[in-house]
């Protein structure tokens, strides 16, 4: 079978498509036919080297795919050959508050990845998938849809009536607004693309904030919630943002911190503005096979559609990568396999 | 002024429509113009002495209205005349828990009620109204909104994807729909008439469930839930179907007890089944000034317009209450002045 | 080895010390040698027929044990051979909400239960103990101590200052007083015996109420309180006392009913008090792993001593069955194997 | 009655006891003979103008105090004379969550302070004091004490077992290491100093970590936690200490930023090892009324007692916020009047 595998030498030039033979499911495991795989910023930041890896052994890339079952190890009892699923990031954080030890169960690294055509899974770590996506669609979901799930539903307990600002148009944004939309909220888009902006309005975004125009963007959040700030934002810029995002918010409004590649720190970073707002930082990194599953009855519910930006052909992925890495996407980049 | 008082003579016989004079609004204060006010099975409770109340003076009935500041008082700050405003159920419930204090200053008993051409209250008591709504739907909102909101949003943190039941098609039941689809939830209304249930249905109710041909609802509850149960019951019903609402819920799901008039007891409540599931019970009526706004936020995000059953003008007070009496109406009746 | 076995035959003549092969531990699983176990009024509704059960087999007694490893299962890696353990009452229940499926895995019913020298354990479903409590002490925790934490600590969100109304002087509620107390509160002990009073309040209780004097506890509980209410009650008795339980409490109070064999039904639970003091009912029983281990941290840090009622010999269960029925004791009675 | 005033010229040369008349309880007002006033932080920020201060006219000084209620204006109910009363230090933050107007009603800046001998209060803006506590002792609560309870009980819902870093011996900083105590926590408390750190073992801490033989103090607290990680820490220091604060949190842990005068900016914090733990930071300010009350409660059962460092008469202010300046206290510095 083939795998996308990152080998010790970082950079794109150590990725590279090869073969592997296909695995065995051992007890309690399944075997998965992997039909699409949708990418993450975290892939690049392994690719280049900015986890600090160590590689004593090449890696599969990738934590977010779609497949269907298509062998049962024994003792099995939660799905049947054929049933269409997607691995969960931390494999081992099924309920609950993680650990140290579910941790560092996420796959694409330390995990091999599953960006390969076949893939065995326990299948405690594996979730069914709403009917009604396409492979695309569901391949989306792992990492960027659970992080916003948890962000915007399980810590931000968004309402309806609530103001929600999201940070740019990247995998978790974009979802982030579409989530927020289904719990009735007002969603504000912060983009520096006029053209992102729009595509943000046709997603449901009630309004957009060129950062571009207008750098301090607080003060269109606080313009356009007359002076009260928002309820939730969610942060993805990490070191640029987060002193704005709390001038953004209304007395005890909460920031979810998504930002993994923010490029680490925040430069002067003022306590006095959190306190004066008697704000909270969450910071939220994906979730649980928990919030996964209540995340897909809300999918289900609304038929919501996972924004695509592109799908290409496993072959293709350096192409991919290249979009990912110039952030021109809106939405998630998919690899189909 | 003319204003709909309860005399020390019970039953409907003891209600009339009398001339006071308009007061004055004194320190903190504001003189409101009554424009529309809603009923409630409160006010018959009330009119009908189940409140074991002794009156030693008339009281203006009435706890939902909706009316136009013309005079403001010494010492006020928050109101311009001419604002549109509404009352908050619990005067002196503004924030936070309320307490044994703030829950004796309800409107329409113990404190004189709504139904009068003019009334003071506290500046702090009162929150302003939507502009997009007209009189009628205003005036629907203090209570029952207010509770339903409590219920499905403070209390019961619905969520997207969440599977709510609602019993009935009374004033709570209704705005508990309305509110639940605004946090894009899945509703199942029961009711015992199918006319009711195609309103409900074009109110935004997902399902319906004629409890008339399916006395035990709760298997149909969990038929619609493919066996899960739901999220969260809206229980009015209190004696005849608190036991149904356990068995129709989830693992770890939730009850708002919002049936003040349910009759007092429920026979043979059992708690096993309670325990079984995890059950939360939380009994709920209205809300804090606090609540009112973030609802009032809510309702102005999504223009959500109250369900008014029938206007009456303030003479036929009579008729209004016997609707009310009968259990005919879907939403809200109103009088107005 | 020796197993309390329950054969179809119910009531006390349908238990018997049988001999049973010594099991193997399979994959992921671990052997543990049985020191001592505690008794549940739960083991004796299996005795009694009372949860309707429908015994093809023998049936092991008990849910609460502690033991030693014996022996590792293959792929194991939680635990050494040596180290002191716990099964945990719902064997899937590890964190996060409890599911249909995970209650259906509890100990001593459906599941054989840990009355026997040895059993095999699922490495995921077990817990370590503290090493400053005794066997019987240990033996005292699953189900009791968990179900008195999950209801003080992890429902009841109990702080310094609340004041805490228990229950009786049984397993749960003297493990309730007990957990109050570390979180500050105030505890007022209900019994119909001077005995037990006095002894609950060498546990710890700051005030005794016997409610034989005082039939009307609630209102002790109001004068206790200066009129304010409790803070929290631990329902144990359910259809006797859930009213009063109700009336007991302050504004926004809170109820956990926890009372799994007391008879059912409550005739005539009156839902308007409980919605005038926006009481919330929450039924608990047992709880996770997870709690399990934060419950043993606590334990920890205070060396607190689960009150022990009395010790017997396997040989003498039937002793220590008749005692837990005619409800004598103070804490927990231990077999030691 | 003298006051203790703030003039123009900022600095420890614009403050002096000055001269001005007694004041008048107007409608719903009490006057309150102020018996003792704590100093805190924040004063000196006033003094120094580190808030960007304007000041047209003099200021009271001071936001803690406790006096007795000497006479009662029109419309008051709450209190009586003779009562011991201390404000609460956002006058107008009685319940529920914190406004922008509420927040603006501070003591001691923007509103006069309390060190005068003598000051008018809304009485719906003063709490009783428990009777145990002395004068000094009250007059340590209102900012520090309720601060430590938002941090610890409120928000962080400490509970027993779970381990609580405390930084510093300042007032926040002790009241959060007692109130942690209450709660059933244990403690780690960090200080340069040993002689601070054996006061805080007297008071009550479990351990202590010098941090100037160990400025990789997070370490310790990982050390002294099995590798865990902390539950909670409290973080006075912001700048220099916030990414220590979350390296020593425990996967979910939690941080209260209360640092209010830390110096502003934290250069370099690093979002990445948040995200890696999913913490979250609340920053805190003092609290409500109802917090205020609470908190008494728990004072009151524990009969717990601040930690007061020294009391000065008034006069000698510049001795006092000079110890204060200096960093040298364990506990509040009181000033009697």
């Amino acid at each position: 079978m083939k795998a996308l595998q990152l080998h010790g030498k970082l950079g794109m030039e150590g990725v590279s498509v090869d073969g592997r033979p296909i695995p065995e499911p051992g007890n309690g495991e399944v075997l998965v036919r992997i039909r699409a795989a949708s990418l993450n910023a975290r892939d690049l930041g392994f690719i280049h080297g900015e986890y600090g890896w160590d590689l004593a052994q090449p890696l599969v890339l990738g934590s977010d795919a779609v497949g269907e079952i298509v062998r049962l190890g024994p003792g099995t009892s939660r799905f049947a050959v054929g049933e269409r699923v997607s691995g969960i990031f931390f494999q081992e954080w099924i309920s609950g508050e993680v650990t140290a030890e579910s941790r560092a169960s996420s796959l694409g690294g330390p995990l091999d990845g599953v960006i390969s055509e076949y893939r065995v899974f326990p299948e405690q770590s594996l979730v069914a998938v709403p009917a009604y996506l396409s492979d695309a669609e569901a391949a989306a979901l792992p990492c960027a849809a659970v992080t916003a799930w948890q962000a915007i539903v399980e810590e931000g307990q968004v309402k309806a009536g609530d103001t929600v600002v999201v940070q740019g148009t990247g995998g978790v944004a974009v979802f982030a607004l579409q989530l927020a939309k289904l719990q009735g909220a007002r969603v504000i888009v912060l983009s520096s693309c006029e053209d992102k902006l729009q595509r943000a309005r046709e997603l449901g975004a009630d309004e957009g904030v060129n950062y571009r125009e207008h750098p301090e963007w607080e003060r269109e959040v606080l313009r356009l919630t007359g002076g009260r700030g928002a309820d939730h934002v969610l942060d993805v810029g990490g070191a640029d943002t987060l002193n704005r995002s709390v001038e953004a918010l209304r007395q005890g409004g909460r920031i979810s911190l998504v930002g993994l590649l923010s490029g680490g720190a925040v430069e002067g970073f003022r306590i006095v503005p959190a306190i004066q707002r008697r704000a909270r930082l969450q910071a939220v990194s994906v979730g649980s096979r928990d919030m996964f599953e209540a995340m897909n009855r809300a999918l289900e519910q609304h038929r919501l559609r996972p924004a695509i930006d592109r799908v290409y052909p496993l072959e293709r992925y350096e192409e991919a990568f290249a979009r990912l890495a110039a952030g021109e996407h809106v939405g998630k980049i998919v690899l189909e396999l």
